[in-house]
């Protein structure tokens, strides 16, 4: 399993990523999920992934080796001219990637599906963020839907449904995304810190913020503790029930 | 989709079921999935049920036949002698309903199956609690686990996991159930209201109090809306993001 989430505010896009996968509770790794490309000046790009591990893999090493041979057939990512088309880039290299794997004899019921999250910008244009499908097509955030989970969504869903606001700092977004994960992770072992975290600040066009939460952090813990306590506090803030 | 709760606590067991069933969204129809069954003074007990409707429904229709026409092959369930006794008795009955069904020439991937709670009390015996899969056997609460939840169960999850007490009286258990329903309701179209709700006292040996809590309850719309504040309060009571 896996927790992504990608979020889009005033300020710039928020990412957070778990690096838990595993096969079976007796096979467990720590891989990283998230992947900055830049070109300083020229674009910005994250790309969060949930699913077959070998298959979101495969899709990050051929976008990055036509980077270095490309053509009309396999243009490159990192001159797109537009975050639609970077978008599109990576929605094809991941239909093919999932295409290649089930028509190889492999047929395994979906196994080799993956979900991508891709947020950035390129200059000349505005920071979108958009949720890919393994079959290769893909939607946007709008107003409504201003972000995206893949993997484990449950869990953490409703308190971003209660306190996302498109004017969240970067630090009160970290905090409602550390909340967020400790819930999924306090309920599913496929999601695991450290969790590594990007704030793109809009029209930067470089990385923004970005680092790593380890589990043991004292800030992440000290939020952990303190949710349940508030939360509890919460829930006796609301009257007892009565009838009529 | 469906949403029931079975919970433990120290002055009796909490039950609450949503009503909704579906066939695809366009497909929604209203069915009470929660059953009592009482003989005052001898026992009580109280079925919720998850899954397929046609199997839950031929469940509790054997159930109560064999009331009528018991003999050693099929036990009534009314006079089992022991709440593990009973909840053989429907195990064995839900197991036996699945099977025919799947070896009727009607193999469709579980889709037959159905999950259970049961809970109550028989004289001479304490309340028990428990949760019956579709394979026949089942497990019971314990300290660790105190409550069981069947149908879309992630939703609704962290609220119960944090603020669950065993001295929770039937009117915080209420809030507390209204609130996990509601987080449910929000987020899943398979899970609505009414919501049906009995509350076991224990050594009552009879129905305690319940009910049905209709969408347009004025408690109910007054909890979740006093619910979304109450988690953005909670959030912002916890210190914003610092590094080290």
């Amino acid at each position: 399993m896996t927790y992504c989430v990608g979020m889009a505010l005033k300020d710039g896009l928020m990412f957070m990523s778990d690096t838990r996968t595993n096969a079976g509770v007796d096979n467990i790794s720590t891989y990283r999920k998230m992947v900055i490309w830049e070109v300083p000046g020229q674009l910005c790009l994250t790309l969060l992934s949930s699913g077959n591990l070998a298959t979101t893999q495969a899709v990050i090493s051929q976008l990055e080796e036509r980077g270095k041979a490309h053509d009309d057939r396999n243009p490159d990512l990192l001159s797109a001219p537009s975050m639609f088309q970077a978008a599109r880039i990576v929605a094809e290299t991941l239909h093919e990637v999932v295409a290649a794997h089930e028509t190889g004899g492999m047929k395994a019921d979906s196994a080799f599906h993956a979900t991508l999250i891709l947020g950035g910008q390129i200059a000349g244009g505005p920071p979108r963020l958009f949720l890919i499908y393994p079959e290769g097509n893909f939607i946007e955030t709008t107003e409504d839907s201003p972000f995206f989970q893949i993997g484990e969504t449950k869990y953490g869903k409703p308190i971003l449904v209660r306190a996302y606001d498109k004017d969240l700092s970067f630090e009160q977004a970290m905090r409602l995304l550390l909340v967020s994960f400790d819930s999924t992770m306090k309920a599913n072992l496929g999601v695991a810190p450290p969790f590594d975290y990007h704030f793109y600040a809009a029209d930067g066009l470089s990385r923004g913020r970005s680092g790593r939460i380890q589990g043991d952090d004292p800030y992440f813990n000290h939020i952990s503790e303190a949710w349940g306590q508030a939360l509890k506090d919460a829930l006796r803030s609301l009257p007892e029930y009565s009838e009529g």
